[in-house]
């Protein structure tokens, strides 16, 4: 699993004359090894550090509290892979997951290609600072140290058919939630409602628990663009932003429609065709090559020359193991589009404390054009 | 809001020697300040990093990423508190939080009292590397660095009012969801099915989104102590485990019941008896003074003497801003009980592919005795 990844990140360190990195954001984690703790309640209380992966030059060891470790075991099967799980919780003395952390570490350090004069990287951002000062003290002794922080994410952009498989999985199941929701959407219910009539619809269908964004928000807000389900009563009329992301195996989707509660009225109906036409404008322009900031400039312009507001975020982005990546539709980037990107298209209209439509569909780009991962129903009757 | 903690905190600190300090790990912030950021979908991937909260011997400056400014904003209002935010997410540029939070901190710790040489506290598990490496050539140059990690625990066990209020809240929660789940639970149902029963009742009636734990396993698993629902299906006479937490405000609750598919038989009903009495006794013995390895013992000893196998986890925990907490219910405690302590007890009997049963209340320990703060029902028919 992921081995591809691996492959892509260990060329790039040894270009850049790295002989040993150790790894601690949990999107370069997911992505290099598919391991993937579960995030829903926070990070597990009982672990000294996030989960970690060293790599020390041509294997990766992923190192864990002990309570994820049957989730962390199937790394250990990967030819270039192995998992080292320190003690967590116990009953049999008081709780000291640092010391079993920093006892792993050391032995794990005492036999590293690194105790010679190397350059070792490590994402400096993410890692606590008593790992640093340990791996200071034993394998990155007489080393430099670089920091490597964010030196995957353009790696990430392009993804492999193991990672569309996550991802359309989830694409499945924010298409199913965006189908409750909108069956959900009726006057005298709360977005908090028509959430979980959404999230219901979403777990039931996985058969267990998924993390779900990001934003279930009536026209009538003072910060209609976004936020999350809250006890806003839906009137006859009133419009509802619901943009659904799901993590299923470290990875997310993204999406989004806009519902009415009863008939929407001639001015809503003109936001919901503009919008409509932006996003079918944008999803005509998607193929290789193309800079994704021109995607961005003619989008805003569109919505511009129609004589509405622009709306006042991206026009989109990329998605993967975060919710928003490299490429990034927005007015400075240059990105090109490549071949096995995904991207997300979100254009809107929004008029605060009254009403608002914003519209999203994910798209894969192909060798000659791009491809719709989402299939949610974004018409208005 | 939380200004004890901060009194409590400040007294320890400086009797301690230490003239600053940097806090990372999200219990002590939320302890120290009332701020809790979200927590579903994991930490804003826009932040450099996580919420940092740096005391400079008299006032506490918390620092966010923009996302969370709104949520932060209230601690700005203190006497002794301050917020700063540093930019996360914008389309005018590329994405560089890390720049923004570095000139933030620089600027923070630009005119800090510890030019001086000083005792900086950190915690370093939690903080950063990055931020640790920045702290230590600015406003720790020249100054001692002082490892605080866990030393706000202890301070944690006994509840202010204010504290008190918000677990309560949480246990309300709790309540409901049990009410919801003993409802769900029958025959030709699924964990997941019964789970999002407890999860819509919880969020219907709060208004909005709710983080939930813990379990919720049927008795036939060959791990039945715990486990996040799934598609296991409920036969006749299954038995439940149902234990649920909520996370309002920052602040945890649990709790736990067992629920039957049906009706329970004979075995399944003396287990239950076994653990409510051993609940029960373990309630009885909840005062000002108690050992907390006490109870624990004598709970063991109540099981092992009716002839069941010994659950193999604690008997109970202090729950507050983490879902276990000091004091602990454990072999090893030699904590003592003192009022305003609030202790879960969880006693139970499992018979792993079979059937288990746990039961699990909370109380405030007063100065005579206990007072139960769950009341969901755990009886059976």
């Amino acid at each position: 699993m992921h081995e591809e990844q691996r492959q892509r990140a260990g060329h790039l360190l040894h270009e850049r004359g790295i002989d040993a990195a150790l790894f601690a954001s949990p999107a370069s984690i997911t992505w290099l090894t598919g391991f993937a703790p579960p995030v829903q309640t926070g990070p597990n209380p009982f672990a000294a550090a996030p989960p970690l992966l060293w790599w020390d030059g041509s294997h990766f060891i992923l190192i864990v509290g002990d309570a994820l470790a049957g989730l962390a075991a199937p790394f250990a099967e990967e030819p270039d892979g192995a998992v080292v799980a320190y003690l967590g919780y116990t009953i049999e003395a008081p709780i000291d997951s640092a010391s079993h952390l920093r006892k792993a570490l050391r032995q794990l350090w005492s036999h590293s290609p690194t105790s010679r004069p190397a350059r070792v990287g490590v994402e400096s951002w993410a890692l606590p600072a008593a790992v640093g000062g340990l791996l200071a003290a034993t394998a990155a002794n007489n080393s430099e140290w670089v920091n490597i922080d964010n030196w995957l994410a353009p790696l990430r952009a392009i993804k492999t058919a193991e990672e569309l498989a996550k991802l359309c999985e989830n694409f499945r199941l924010t298409d199913i939630g965006h189908a409750a929701a909108r069956r959900a959407t009726v006057a005298g219910v709360r977005e908090i409602d028509v959430w979980l009539a959404a999230k219901t619809a979403v777990e039931a269908a996985a058969g267990g628990r998924v993390p779900m964004g990001n934003d279930c928000v009536v026209g009538y807000r003072a910060e209609n663009i976004g936020g999350w389900p809250i006890d806003h009563l839906l009137r006859p009329g009133d419009s509802l932003i619901v943009d659904l992301s799901t993590i299923q195996h470290g990875y997310w989707s993204d999406s989004c429609a806009t519902y009415i509660a009863g008939e929407p009225d001639a001015r809503q109906r003109q936001l919901h065709q503009v919008v409509s036409d932006a996003l079918a404008l944008g999803a005509g322009m998607l193929r290789p090559g193309v800079v994704a900031g021109e995607i961005d400039r003619r989008l805003r312009q569109y919505i511009a020359d129609a004589g509405y507001p622009v709306y006042p975020h991206h026009t989109g982005h990329g998605v993967g193991v975060t919710g928003h990546e490299a490429p990034r539709l927005t007015p400075y980037s240059q990105e090109i589009l490549l071949p096995g990107m995904v991207i997300m298209l979100e254009p809107g209209v929004y008029f605060p404390g009254e009403t608002g439509v914003r519209l999203e569909d994910a798209f894969l780009i192909t060798e000659t054009g791009a491809e719709r991962l989402t299939t949610h129903d974004k018409s208005w009757p």
